[in-house]
């Protein structure tokens, strides 16, 4: 290989930072940002979460949001601050994590299965880390007795029951009930309460619709919650409720304790779509996660290139949505990994070279994913990066 | 916020470095990784990286592959090794990263625009990086000319043609002409040939139908590089050409001079379907690239949940195949942000927690650009980790 000039030499002894940090604080700096960047509007992210915290805490119930949706420790220390109880999170890397930040209350939703987990399991444990885990097989419970054993308290585990995803939980109530007897019977474990997250209603649109599968699911885990009473079992904590179901969810007559709610935060086209309140007039969070994209190639009649494709969104769901940035009735449409196409309506004006078009967010859990640092602004301005702390990590 | 218990202060000192580090060089140790993670079986890549170079060298073609795919300098540096006349990129940031490690003959084969990217540009140049940039419209010619009068050379342009992908590049050829014109008239720039990749024919399956759309492309491409030579503006190369199309592209009446294929070293669900070369039963590469994953959840029939989901592989193709864990017949289904489902045909045996299923990848690149690492494996043990060093960069 040829030698590298002395100047290149230079550039390698620094990490790839981003590019965009020198513009922090810089007024005006949101239209200088190189692309394609996360951006999260500080405001309505803002608003989102109080409204989120206030919502649960007057329907009395517990948050303790997700942490799979935003991977970010800013973000975690920001809702614990708003009065969440605790946070919960996907993987166990996500635990490390947050535990390693000093956050309380962690919940692995996860049912944790394989040796490799339950090492570092074990290892959060003996070490202090306040984790609660989840279990939905009688052959996972003994496992867990060893780790709870290897710490100062017995470990908390809750009985994970499945409403009807079929994708994890206890198939019956009654193996739920058994299960939770299994795990009480550790003196090294501590029976915490039950979990039950209906993945399968979160995006069915219309509020009265999901509202009635919502109080059918309601009604199975109100038998789980009963038999666990007359068997002297009375779960601590009932958890689960995305923001598809938080308000369903919260209702007087719903046997759930605590929200795990987390794309409330950003929104995005799939739950911006959802009906999330009785009444389609009272959306009560707003979209506030876009991708900043630049118009990269013009030589089409009617549509533009831009830098954004399908490595910087998720496509699991629907096409990003143009928020700002090019005319009305303007479209997205993925083109390659590294390209999108901004199709413009007849007789709109064209774009130009260099010009930035910000997007909606498909699916913001997976969008988030693909990107280290979210790009904070207000208005016009970066103020921050805040970096995406567990993403990719295994 | 709780005090964070000594032990998880130690812990945060540390950065978050992959849990199966300690697992290199142990016999046996792919059975011990924690999951999900990226598996490379490093016989059969270096056999795929080895059958490119080698016919691209018999049949008098330049091999120039694309970083986009891998984003890896461990992969860049072996096929430069193996005889690359260089490396592609697609952003800029790929770019840093391969001229920062010392790789000569970059092309950036992404149309540069906007400031950001260009003062990124100006500093690679000035440092001597060896950056070869792709234009497709006449406005960003005097741009990359003040560019270029910053370096000890001039900077090497190529002119981007559109095959009919119609994403980036001149629309026709008097267009593209036309650029080259402009490109060569700036003593701070050299006319280094032409670029042109047809994205639209790479996964056509049959190969005779993807082969007369790749002649009619070239007699398109012929006509550029005709009016050049008459112009006085002989092409230096003629680059494009990709996994799909690089037998096409190879044959002895084919304009190109080099190919720019990536997805060749890891194949991948979407071109293991495309007949490569003529006569379905000579496919010239095998998949290398595998999703690790676990079994966690096994409470319904005919069916098990792993900790694989939407998060961990491109979703935007078909989906990832079962390679090995599973009995055949098994077939795989996205579960959602975090988990994945196995559906196991009647009658077969039951999985168990715990057991690790294995998956070819869907697209190989964005599901690349979803991990940190690589994990090398030659047989059943865990020979290196191989940085995926580009990842998520902007």
């Amino acid at each position: 290989m040829a030698a590298l000039p002395p100047s290149l030499w230079a550039m390698t002894s620094s990490p790839f930072s981003s590019p965009n940090a020198g513009l922090i604080g810089v007024p005006g700096s949101r239209s200088r940002l190189a692309t394609p960047c996360l951006v999260l509007d500080l405001k309505v992210f803002t608003r989102n979460l109080e409204v989120m915290a206030d919502y649960a805490q007057q329907n009395g119930r517990g948050l303790r949001p997700h942490f799979k949706s935003n991977k970010c420790l800013e973000i975690a220390r920001r809702q614990m601050a708003a009065g969440a109880v605790g946070i919960c999170a996907a993987t166990i890397a996500e635990v490390e994590v947050l535990a390693a930040a000093g956050i309380r209350g962690i919940l692995l939703a996860t049912p944790i299965v394989g040796s490799p987990r339950l090492a570092r399991l074990a290892a959060l444990h003996a070490a202090g880390a306040d984790v609660t885990v989840a279990v939905d097989h009688p052959s996972m419970v003994a496992p867990l007795a060893r780790i709870g054993a290897g710490g100062s308290k017995p470990l908390p585990v809750v009985v994970d029951f499945d409403l009807g995803t079929h994708r994890t939980g206890a198939a019956t109530v009654a193996a739920a009930i058994a299960l939770a007897g299994d795990v009480a019977a550790h003196p090294a474990l501590r029976f915490a309460g039950v979990q039950a997250y209906a993945g399968h209603l979160q995006h069915v649109v219309a509020y009265k619709e999901r509202e009635a599968l919502g109080q059918a699911a309601h009604r199975r885990l109100r038998e789980v919650v009963e038999g666990l009473r007359a068997r002297g079992l009375p779960p601590g904590i009932v958890t689960g409720a995305g923001t598809g179901t938080h308000a369903i969810d919260s209702a007087a007559d719903s046997p759930f304790t605590e929200l795990q709610a987390g794309s409330y935060l950003f929104m995005d086209v799939d739950y911006d779509r959802v009906e999330l309140r009785e009444g389609a007039n009272e959306q009560p969070f707003a979209p506030s996660l876009f991708v900043r994209s630049t118009v990269i190639s013009v030589n089409q009649p009617d549509m533009v290139t831009t830098d954004a494709g399908l490595k910087r969104f998720a496509t699991d769901g629907p096409m990003p949505h143009v928020a700002a940035g090019a005319p009305e009735g303007a479209t997205y449409r993925f083109f390659g990994d590294e390209f999108g196409r901004v199709l413009l309506p007849e007789g709109a004006a064209r774009l130009n070279l260099g010009d930035a078009v910000e997007l909606v967010t498909p699916h913001c859990d997976p969008t988030v994913n693909l990107y280290d640092e979210y790009h904070v602004v207000e208005g016009d301005t970066l103020v921050a990066l805040w970096p995406v702390d567990a993403r990719g990590l295994i």
